[in-house]
């Protein structure tokens, strides 16, 4: 993707949007998607937005400079994506008005990729040695199949994910509460750390941001959002963890609860939720990836089209000059697609990540059931 | 209730349908329903039933005479119920066509007024130590509370619900797959008996009858049809109590699952039922009286009316002439009811078991939520 002059004024307005704006707010959000960033940002400086904290929020932007932007992200090993950036993630747009402006990722991964098949592994932080077990597990063989694991580097059910999805050589996304460069809490460092070697870690707040109390209920959001479905291992009634599960039932992606024994009270957030039909039950992961093909095989057309929706424009081009049977060399999608060798590579990358497409020795053809996860092997 | 020679009629020839016909059997249920029992046994001894194992069927009966039946049941220590007979539970008629001719019933408790106020508690044989912790309070708790605990006597779930029942001093109802004064498994020989002295022992099948593997898969419908509620404490897929399991949800009666450790093979059958949405979670007895509740408070009136149908006619009509607000005297109300102070208490005993009425220092009243169960105290 070639970026525009508007792109780039856009990118600007972004970046300064994400230090202007706390995350989740939805007021700013509504007058972004109304005006678009560019127009935003000069109502708020000009005080026409109508906005009565408009003042602190212009107070915020000084001394923020986009080219500073870039060098501090670089300074703490990160990079900046913003909307119209490739590696965008764009099933954050499901958050709608309370959408990300920017994302600071540190990490090797491409983001948008790794959340395109991620999982969200997500639970209490007092929890149990039973529900630690289980989060590292699960975590461990989804990673193995080649699932991101998401979580939010907490104590406990959190930790577990993350650590078992690297212990299975696998990648796992770590998203903070605040900057990029603030690993939180303190005792989870060399963890984070090692999340950003062989994974990733990003955040939603610029470097050098504290944590806030409701920037962990913002950054819940974010992890739902993020992933296909998200996985609640043990959760108390009235905790940090119900608002992942709640921003994940709002945005309609499937949410899961592992059970318990009853006489355990980590369990009781989750029977709490199966109970009344707000989560469904998963006693394996394949219960969890089960029910991510079902949405998509016996989803009504409206589902399929969704699918669709996700993926870039680019790659939706990509998919419509595959040949319907057979394979077809990288060489010919070029010439039926129109797009240069190197820009469909990168599409067909995310295009056989998500399971539209397949490559064998003949070249690329579209996957036996083209939108279902690929094969996955050695399990019953 | 006076009996009149068509009951009695009626009566034999019930008792002479449980001698011939193995329990849940539909065709000869199907004729039954056809031409009442006297006209089908009648069709059945003289080869005009149209069935072909007609032949089998009245060899059966030789020797079968109904004032033995009595006596013979009278020497066990057992009574026979019938449909026409007052102790007869009605919610039985919910298995149609599979609904047993007879009950043998040991125990001085009413199987009719127990019944009412029943949940089943059933589950695994080869049951872990949770499980028969859970089965073991839970049968305690609402035993406590005036609920009937109804189950199979095996080993495991079953015997444990049992326990559970009869340490908090409660009643709980053992059905038998054999004959009254069978019990199986031999090794709970003195829990059965025990059972009998403290509560109630059933069975559809006359005594001496032997277990048989078709008779346990009948003899598990008939725990479903008797009670409110069934609830599985822990089962495998593919196992008996999953033959319980359907029976309730057949019968639209509510079905519930423990959950328990996704890492314990116990609790698999639990997990599969509630993620299909066959069976509700229960965390606890309260899901269990809760759902009972929902059905009663939240229903739309059609279900107000299957709770009264599930009244005998005289039930309905004390109820119909209790005032709607304030107490009544007994007397009184045999005078608005036109029934006889004795024939009155019997009904006014059954009305209050299931929470329609219930009784002051001024008299009878309708139950503040009538139809509601009656007050749970030292509960949250």
């Amino acid at each position: 993707m070639t970026a525009t002059a508007g792109d780039l004024a856009d990118r600007q307005a972004l970046l300064l949007l994400a230090h202007m704006v706390e995350p989740g707010d939805r007021q700013v959000g509504r007058l972004v998607r109304r005006w678009g960033p560019v127009e935003a940002v000069r109502k708020l400086v000009d005080a026409s937005s109508g906005l009565r904290q408009q003042e602190s929020l212009a107070a915020r932007l000084t001394g923020v400079e986009p080219r500073e932007v870039e060098s501090r992200a670089t300074a703490c090993g990160a990079r900046v994506v913003t909307r119209v950036d490739r590696e965008w993630p764009s099933q954050l747009d499901d958050l709608d008005a309370a959408a990300p402006y920017a994302l600071w990722v540190a990490g090797a991964g491409d983001l948008r990729l790794a959340a395109l098949r991620s999982v969200a592994i997500v639970g209490a932080r007092a929890c149990s040695m039973y529900g630690e077990e289980v989060a590292r597990s699960w975590s461990a063989e989804l990673a193995a199949e080649g699932w991101t694991v998401v979580s939010g580097g907490a104590f406990g059910i959190d930790a577990a994910a993350h650590r078992g999805a690297l212990a299975a050589g696998g990648v796992t996304a770590c998203i903070l509460a605040g900057g990029v460069d603030v690993p939180y809490p303190r005792a989870h460092d060399a963890l984070i750390a090692r999340i950003a070697d062989e994974g990733l870690v990003v955040s939603e707040s610029p470097p050098g941001e504290a944590v806030r109390r409701q920037r962990f209920l913002s950054r819940n959001r974010l992890i739902s959002a993020l992933t296909r479905a998200t996985v609640v291992v043990e959760a108390a009634e009235r905790s940090g963890t119900m608002a992942t599960a709640q921003a994940a039932v709002a945005m309609n992606r499937p949410l899961l609860a592992v059970p318990g024994p009853v006489t355990s009270p980590a369990s009781t957030g989750c029977h709490r939720m199966v109970r009344d039909g707000e989560a469904v039950l998963a006693a394996s992961i394949d219960d969890v990836l089960g029910l991510l093909d079902l949405g998509r095989d016996a989803g009504a057309p409206a589902k399929r089209s969704d699918e669709r929706d996700a993926l870039s424009a680019q790659e939706r081009c990509v998919l419509d000059a595959m040949p319907g049977r057979g394979a077809v060399t990288t060489e010919r999608l070029a010439v039926a697609s129109g797009f240069a060798v190197l820009e469909l590579l990168g599409s067909l990358g995310g295009l056989e990540a998500t399971g539209w497409v397949q490559q064998d020795a003949q070249g690329w053809r579209l996957a036996a059931r083209s939108g279902t996860r690929t094969t996955r092997t050695g399990r019953a």
